[in-house]
């Protein structure tokens, strides 16, 4: 079931306000079994404010035992299921850098690389050459010509670059050319299709054209592509919600998620506080708010217990400033979760608390992942946020009669 | 995954008895945070001790954050997946006022309005005339015929009432007349497709003949329709779950559900120890009873938190006259939450318990929103609801070997 034919057919406007604060990666784990995790060992009284007047639930991403990338967890907190919805590699690649894709885009994610006089890769990563270096050879690479195809030339860190193809048609239906090991030649970029047959020809043209302007390059002479994607093309948070959605978030990649939705970006913020800032400011300008905060994330995936409780600490210190606004519908929970003690993005239910007037308080009082899971959401799938939301926030009418 | 599909090959047959109580919007909200809801304040100690004897859980009546109509909700506790049966609006009127449509007919909701002189709507609800005056305009209306097409016209409330053609093949896929608004002419009815175009067409000839007849009715001169909709078709109970079902209920709305499911509508009891005298008296001839109690909906719609927990009560008292029958299985539910806190449906999760011998007992002790959610059967789509209840009464076979 698309929750979106339910949502897209319910929908009804009002004046109500509803803000998704998304900790990254917020959920965790203890140290040692039977300790605290980093949640809960944080001092977070405006939080547990919030669990004592809302509904606390664990929030499932993607499916019980699915770790997400930051691509399909956020799609599933946005409402898109994301075994549904998916972002192409290349398509995400663009995204995190900012890169507006386009409806008539098809992007690949680029490794610069070094070959031998065989013509064999040898260094599939090109040494890893620092960013600097490669932003100058990509700059260099924008002088590639393909008849009928616009071409975007993006650098991303050290070996990585994506190059967008645009014309109208394109299709993104085609092989890698990362054969993946050294010792061989880089493949050709082969179409699967039909419709991906002139994507294919046109990556052929610009890997040619920039062998020539790479040849005498001494740490990367040549390139390889994978991950060709279109853009996603998911219907709109106006379409499917019928909601004006604004997204505040600092690090490239949210703000291209949220795009993706049909959120509008605003500010400029670079920390929390800004970003608050922008909530305020922006607060008649929109029925939704995204504010995504990545350290709880990055802590997390650092293995620094202590860093992402105090990351948790000063965004509890923030919730008095968002309450203030008076939102009609405040949830907070996270993508994913990001246990310090695995150092990575993990499967687990990510703590979260809905608040509204009609929310049907639970026993909850401190918020942490083995309250939450006893919540009065429960244990739920990611897609049906926003249906809760919404419904809370008096934006769903009866379905049927 | 369609429940049904497994239900129809693990089906056994034996002498259980399965009883479905449904308090018709039963779950509710505090009036204030932290406060008790209409349930919690209610004194249920039979409820209270088959909580005790019983499993809870927190049935989510179409998916969450969705707040269903009577059809959807009965359809879900019936076990047929709202979203994918659907009652059209037609089909509802017909069968909330009892009339027991077939497999070939259409039904449409109709109102009564006003045209002037020019044959433009003055008023879409005719003044909201009085039952017994609409009453005698539609038996006015019983004269018309349309060749090859079997008509029947009935009266519903005020300005509505109920228009069913009758022939082998008919489809309901047509348009509003209604424009939704004054001062423009009623529409034709459009067929959208060309099985419809039969239905259009007697609709058509329909609304022609009933102008002539209404013509100088100073009240209501015309009239409209909508929400063209065929039987719904759903598998029976028979079918799908090898039950002889019976259904106990006051309102023509939920007796007609029932008789879409295929249930037998026993008795003319017009109060609820009127149903418990009618189930006790059907009791050998069925294996399976639904028992629909509206007024903790009613008093819900109402805003009438006091009058909601007093019918609560009032069910509660009748618990040992049903339990004294000793059913196989004992459930007790709601198609829906309608807390009087929102005067209306809501999608809150509706408090429910089963009994049976194997139930495994959870440890929950009182009845309520909180403590339900928390049970041995967590929250659980309504569509699992029939499953549990077969596999409690011994009636489902093991899957695969």
């Amino acid at each position: 079931m698309d929750m979106h034919d339910l949502t897209r057919v319910l929908l009804q406007k009002n004046e109500s306000k509803i803000v998704l604060l998304v900790a990254d990666g917020l959920g965790g784990l203890p140290l040692e079994p039977g300790g605290k995790t980093e949640l809960e060992t944080a001092q977070t009284p405006h939080l547990d404010a919030l669990v004592a007047r809302g509904i606390c639930g664990g929030l499932i991403p993607v499916k019980p035992g699915i770790t997400p990338g930051s691509g399909p967890g956020h799609l599933s907190l946005f409402g898109y299921d994301p075994t549904q919805y998916k972002i192409g590699r290349g398509a995400l690649e663009a995204t995190g850098i900012g890169f507006e894709l386009g409806p008539n885009d098809v992007a690949a994610r680029c490794n610069f690389c070094t070959v031998d006089a065989q013509g064999n890769i040898s260094d599939r990563r090109a040494g890893r050459i620092p960013t600097p270096e490669s932003s100058a050879l990509v700059e260099r690479l924008r002088d590639i010509k393909v008849e009928g195809v616009e071409l975007f030339v993006e650098p991303v860190k050290e070996h990585r670059f994506v190059v967008v193809f645009r014309a109208e048609g394109l299709a993104g239906n085609v092989e890698d050319t990362d054969p993946q090991r050294t010792g061989v030649a880089p493949l050709d970029p082969v179409a699967r299709d039909e419709p991906s047959r002139r994507t294919a020809e046109a990556a052929r043209q610009f890997i040619a054209q920039a062998r020539t302007i790479l040849a005498d390059q001494p740490k990367a002479n040549c390139l390889t592509m994978r991950g060709f994607a279109r853009h996603p093309h998911l219907p709109s948070y106006e379409e499917v919600y019928g909601l004006r959605a604004a997204a505040i978030a600092v690090y490239p990649m949210y703000r291209g998620l949220a795009r993706l939705a049909g959120m509008q970006v605003v500010g400029k913020a670079q920390t929390l506080d800004e970003q608050v800032e922008v909530l305020a400011s922006e607060w008649p300008n929109y029925d939704f708010f995204f504010v995504h905060f990545k350290y709880t994330d990055s802590t997390g995936e650092d293995g620094d217990f202590a860093g992402k409780v105090r990351r948790i600490e000063e965004l509890d210190a923030m919730i008095p400033r968002i309450t203030a606004l008076k939102p009609t519908v405040l949830i907070v929970t996270g993508d994913h979760s990001t246990p310090s003690f695995l150092r990575a993005h993990s499967w687990h239910p990510v703590p979260t608390v809905l608040v509204a007037d009609a929310c049907r308080t639970d026993a909850c009082r401190t918020f942490g992942e083995r309250q939450c899971v006893q919540g009065g959401l429960g244990q739920f799938e990611g897609k049906y946020l926003m249906p809760l939301a919404l419904a809370n926030a008096g934006r769903l009418e009866k379905f049927g009669a």
